[in-house]
């Protein structure tokens, strides 16, 4: 394997294939069943440590980090502080919440040396609201608004879902803080509004629906993001008219009628769960007795709101919605590159390729010593949105063609700089 | 608390210090043992979740990501290609290099559903070696490089050094895979060189030493890179000629001598291990069978080299070697922003610091309205490389003065644009 040391091409942008330790895998995985982690795993974007685990591999850990990018730009125009928590945390707080018994898919040991319990967090309530009670006193420091990606750990009765339903998994928590319930409520509105900007923006916007679900105790409904998938374990029922879902859950509970506009005329789908939202109230911040002082000098509870995105999650829904027989088919955004690059013999790309870079374009470069027949089959398992194909052939043009459609056009650079 | 929505300001390089959740302390925590944590807990930087374990608040996770900023860089610049692996390892594993049994600071434990035994994993030459083992074939596959960053776990025994030494830690691991003892030898050689450059641009390259360590079985010798610090849990000797330096350990199969130049003037001193390199050879390689066939067709052992880098462990290490009895003292490479621009009276500062956020400098900008001393006695606690003061009193110049001396300078922004 040859690498251009100094280069530092690999995350900047361009990545030549002959640089990648990966191999696509010819045939699926025989211990697999999910179709996002066949996938995933045949074109090298992850590799399977055991059921409910995986490891992202370099073009998987691309195409994360941009799911991860674009949730964080959306987090952050929302006004959210970056924190990072810890996976491990004590028995104790779970038991001031009263989920250490009643929780049960929580990671529980015990440390040899120093007896303590631990538990592996599956979310952050327990770690978050000791954090913010050390900080929140009065009403000038309402409202907080925290989040972090993180990994979370769940000892999930069923796995068999690929990355859609992990053991481990990569999440973004957010978590806000209020003095009262209109400010609680006015920010889960906008939050939900910027929930649709980020499936919007990860190319599944126009099959994930906000879709009314079980509240808890605290709140009458919670809402979660669906997207429409047959290897979903939900079921939703969608009014087309108001682009809303009902989730099974709660269906009987509005009469099988639109929560909207009371239409009976329902569309049941499967669906997997990419995001939620949550009305918290003072579910944790009674328990750990996170008060502050009013204008008045009235101590009240704070009132809070918690925000979920799981982000491989995300990335093994994209897979399940945008995918042929072919392969994977990576909307622009996430794709851990935007060109990819084919050399009919070995030399003939780099030029262009050398062009592409000075240009500042995402390119992977193919320019591995193997048959155009393999190359072509590769394109189309990784998914890359734009083919450019240089050949003997066609010395001064560029063939390009998208991965999504089957024309294929002639063209010079002038014309792909044009695509912006 | 006020944040200005949509400005997406705090990750883009500005923090208006209002909108920070975060409040400094008074006073150190009770229940701190450890200078580097106090300060940092002091600071607001992080929050101790329990023994061994911390959580980032936002100024801590913005030193901590220059920190992995710059020791991305230098992987690249090894040829290291950016992979995720996990932290749940299946029990076969470890059994497979048989250290299920022999590792005492393995957090082990058992799904209540799966019946599965699990290792958080502390390293990660057990997941790594069978994801190469599924790429690599032919010499034509070597030499491999791969490295992550990712959350670690271990059941220390005490855990009382602040984030020197965690139960949960955030490290960079490197794993090289080569065909022969000459190219893994070389390639080592050239990362004790890439490590040299990361501790120098962190900071502390002048009291950080190569030092030879125990091998284990595989080597005579490894590697470590010792920081010299009086909370350092290890004793070191240091040859002052050679720059380099040998840990307590081996300085007896030494003869208590300099391993390069012979010399017996030795300097003993308290230091803590950043990083380590290790070449493993085979130890992992054999067990998982992980091999190629050479260039005459003969299967071969593929030869393996380890090296990392505790990422918080350097953040803990950094203010270990430059504080103050007034608080931390930044190197500008690690610093969570390079400008503290503070107001005398509220909106004083609003011109200069849209100024600079326009000019892309990194500031955060004390607009808080509390007293003039709680904002020098804060920014001399936060240790931000550069304090500007803008005051009535001089109205048209900055005073301007850096966090490790004494001298005030006033200035106008011109001088300042200058300082790059």
């Amino acid at each position: 394997m040859y690498f251009e040391l100094g280069s530092r091409e690999e995350n900047s942008g361009q990545m030549k294939q002959s640089d990648l330790f990966v191999k696509t895998l010819k045939e699926d995985p025989k211990d697999e069943e999910s179709l996002n982690a066949k996938l995933l795993m045949r074109a090298g974007f992850v590799y399977k440590v055991m059921a409910g685990v995986y490891a992202l591999l370099p073009l998987g850990l691309r195409a994360m980090r941009k799911i991860e990018g674009i949730i964080r730009e959306e987090m952050e125009s929302m006004g959210g502080s970056e924190i990072l928590m810890s996976a491990l945390q004590p028995k104790a707080n779970w038991e001031t919440t009263g989920r250490w018994n009643d929780l049960d898919v929580l990671f529980r040991f015990t440390s040899y040396y120093s007896k303590n319990e631990y538990v592996l967090g599956p979310t952050h309530e327990e770690e978050v609201t000791p954090i913010l009670k050390q900080h929140i006193f009065s009403y000038r420091d309402l409202p907080a608004y925290v989040f972090q990606f993180q990994n979370k750990f769940r000892d999930e009765k069923r796995a068999k879902s690929g990355l859609l339903r992990g053991r481990e998994f990569f999440m973004k928590d957010f978590y806000s803080f209020h003095a009262d319930e209109a400010d609680l409520d006015e920010y889960y509105d906008r939050m939900a509004e910027a929930y649709k900007r980020v499936f919007e923006r990860l190319g599944i916007g126009d099959k994930t629906y906000l879709t009314f679900a079980s509240g808890g105790t605290f709140a009458k409904y919670s809402h979660e993001f669906q997207t429409v998938t047959p290897a979903g374990e939900d079921i939703i029922y969608i009014c087309d008219k108001c682009a809303i879902a009902v989730n099974e859950e709660v269906i009987g509970d509005m009469d099988h009628a639109c929560p909207q506009c009371a239409s009976k005329e329902l569309r049941q789908e499967k669906s997997i769960e990419v995001g939620n939202i949550f009305k918290l109230k003072d579910k944790y911040s009674a328990p750990f007795e996170l008060s502050f002082k009013d204008n008045e000098g009235v101590e009240k509870p704070v009132l809070m709101g918690c925000y979920g995105i799981g982000v491989n999650r995300c990335l093994g829904t994209i897979v399940e919605a945008s995918h042929d027989d072919k392969g994977i088919v990576w909307p622009e955004s996430v794709a851990p590159f935007r060109f990819h690059l084919i050399e009919m013999k070995p030399g003939l790309g780099e030029a262009l390729y050398r062009e592409m870079i000075a240009d500042g374009y995402e390119v992977l470069y193919d320019d591995r010593d193997v048959s155009a027949g393999e190359k072509f089959k590769d394109a189309d398992l990784l998914g890359i949105p734009w083919r450019l194909v240089v050949s003997e052939r066609n010395k001064e043009k560029i063939e390009i063609k998208r991965r999504n459609e089957e024309q294929t056009l002639l063209v010079d650079y002038a014309d792909i700089r044009r695509l912006k």
